[in-house]
């Protein structure tokens, strides 16, 4: 096996924080066998009790979406929710593995096929996921399909090789002891979640290229930044690579437009390019794009609350995803590089006194990138003070 | 996609006759993606409702058997279960591709480990089966590794281009209607084993090199051959390709000794060679081989009914299999090459009045081949007349 696998499946297990004696629960794709296997090691050898690997074959949708009654497409196994309840009940772990491993799988479906069909992602994840009922990790994984997407024109052995170089640098792997080096990250993450959390900004305004949007936030919600605890005490760290400080907003005030500033994968072979969203009422009521507007369009239509804002996150300059300028075409990595905000699902963990009755709630969570380091961010007081907040892809607070 | 694995697809559910509105349980393994599309386009085109495919991975199992606690190895995760009892309960379809992907996968493990582990296979589907609660199938699938392990030596693109013309012609796929053809063939499976049936022998005799073995019979068993019915009346073809027909013997009347005549695959890289089993009272009592004899023995050692038979079936010389003489590693193929008897629980589809209390039960079906050109079969009627029944691979009634 590739020793990289094994270090970035240590790493996962690390991310997630795995108990002697939990289930881990792991999402992986197919193209992913190795990195999955190295994951399953590292977390037998923590004491797992046991390693559910469920790998999602992107072809296998494409194959319902074509071929099954469209009036099916909703259906989800019973044994599928089963499963992610009694994780949860149980309070055990799950891992997920990102990264593109079929780039053009769903390309030329029918969008409103597509939108019928949930799967991989349970609708009753968000809420497993607002209860802080397990702990959690989700990883990269490099696959060569990926990297040529990545790396267009580029023979593949040297475009695979670079795409693990980028990828060990942003997952800190290139540190002597990569956990200390998460560690450190996280602190200074958390000291400027903790600074604008103190100051209880009102709003937020931003300006750039294409967005003049002001973002409503919640009375008494903090900014969370790279780690989470889940309702047992279990410290984890959902996202590796992490290099953002979010909060959830007032879902009732956004107002104003923005334009994306990098591609969003919907899913395989679905790219959203060049994306324009204006807000009114905290409503998304124009979505445009010059690449599968209509898809993101649908999406925002699957329920009350996935037209308005759950989440909005501040990526500094300082984050080592943004400085390389490569289109990840993932958006764990991509949401990583600027400045995002993500319709649908809020994040409960956040939230001050009261704010679980204001919290945005929907079944989708969709991040898509606004940020840049022309971006600038100022937030207004409750006493209509303007502080700079961001600009130059600085910290201005 | 290769249009064999269309062809293919279009065979496995026919085989496994998937009704529309049903849901389809796919066993595959990582390795198998492209006949997993495949059927899963071919049940979609049906009208099936939902295709639950899951990818089994036996570097996993290596994983779990090398690094978890050895005390966890019996641990199955409820919704395993549930789903499998879920698919009972509404009468849906199972498919299973069978065939190699990861010779070596499990070689060098502690056998009394790998024992523990019942997985993928769960105890509770030989229940399933017996109840006739789902129609379904099993085909081989072929694959590069697969096709190295058959043809050592061989050029890998060359193994696999030939492993597939074998596979084609014993799955009849080079008939003009291999629907057609099946049903002739399963046809004629069926009238010897009405032939059988109407013998009604108290016992067979078979002897070869390294075999004298008596096997008594259940009363008011019958012999069975390639086609089952759901108890909803679902006509299917459990085994593509079948070659045999077969019966449930008395579990207590089994006594001599037996030499297999092809090695026995009891999971990847567990291959046993050279088997000699000695049977008395019914119970395998000398378990022993060259190769592997020792996780065989363990297996018999996992419940009651583990040591005793389950089942005899007899190949004549007129299947496709056999005449290639090919050891495919796949007790699929391999079994329909040769007579062969399987340790383990019994086929209850068989049985006559009052045979359910007698039939064996057991969590494992084992079969191993002990047939051959110079294997004599005799049966004993019930008034002590000696009638041969299959020499020279040729059937004598």
């Amino acid at each position: 096996m590739d020793d990289r696998f094994s270090a970035l499946g240590e790493l996962a297990v690390h991310g997630a924080n795995v108990q002697p004696g939990q289930v881990v629960a792991l999402s992986a794709s197919v193209g992913q066998e190795e990195l999955a296997r190295a994951v399953a090691e590292a977390a037998y050898r923590r004491g797992a009790r046991f390693v559910d690997v469920v790998y999602y074959d992107p072809l296998l949708k494409r194959a319902r979406i074509a071929y099954a009654d469209p009036a099916t497409l909703d259906y989800v196994p019973p044994w599928y929710v089963e499963r992610l309840m009694t994780l949860a009940e149980h309070g055990d772990a799950r891992i997920a593995l990102a990264g593109v491993v079929e780039p053009l799988a769903l390309e030329g479906l029918d969008p409103v096929l597509l939108g019928r069909d949930q799967l991989p992602r349970l609708r009753e994840l968000s809420e497993v996921i607002d209860e802080r009922a397990t702990n959690w990790t989700m990883v990269p994984c490099p696959n060569r399909a990926w990297a040529r997407l990545v790396f267009p024109g580029v023979d593949e052995e040297i475009a695979y090789e670079r795409l693990w170089r980028e990828l060990w640098h942003v997952l800190r792997l290139d540190e002597i002891d990569p956990k200390v080096a998460w560690h450190r990250r996280i602190e200074s993450l958390a000291e400027s979640a903790r600074a604008l959390t103190e100051r209880d900004f009102d709003s937020l305004e931003l300006r750039g290229p294409g967005t003049e949007l002001t973002i409503g936030l919640l009375p008494g919600s903090r900014w969370g930044s790279g780690d989470l605890e889940t309702k047992s005490g279990i410290r984890h760290l959902p996202n590796l690579p992490t290099e953002e400080v979010f909060t959830t907003p007032d879902p009732r005030r956004t107002h104003g437009h923005v334009a994306s500033t990098k591609p969003l994968v919907l899913a395989d072979g679905l790219i959203v390019r060049d994306l324009r969203v204006r807000f009114d009422h905290g409503r998304a009521v124009e979505v445009e794009a010059d690449h599968n507007g209509e898809a993101l369009k649908l999406k925002t239509e699957l329920d009350e609350g996935a037209a308005r804002l759950g989440e909005v996150a501040l990526v500094d300059g300082r984050g080592r995803i943004g400085p390389l300028g490569t289109v990840f075409y993932e958006t764990l990595l991509d949401e990583n590089a600027a400045s995002h905000i993500a319709l649908g699902n809020g994040v409960a963990s956040v939230l001050g006194t009261g704010g679980e009755e204001l919290m945005n709630r929907s079944q989708i969570h969709i991040d898509f990138m606004i940020g840049s380091l022309e971006l600038d961010v100022v937030g207004l007081t409750r006493t209509g003070d303007r502080v700079p907040v961001l600009s130059g892809g600085d910290w201005r607070i």
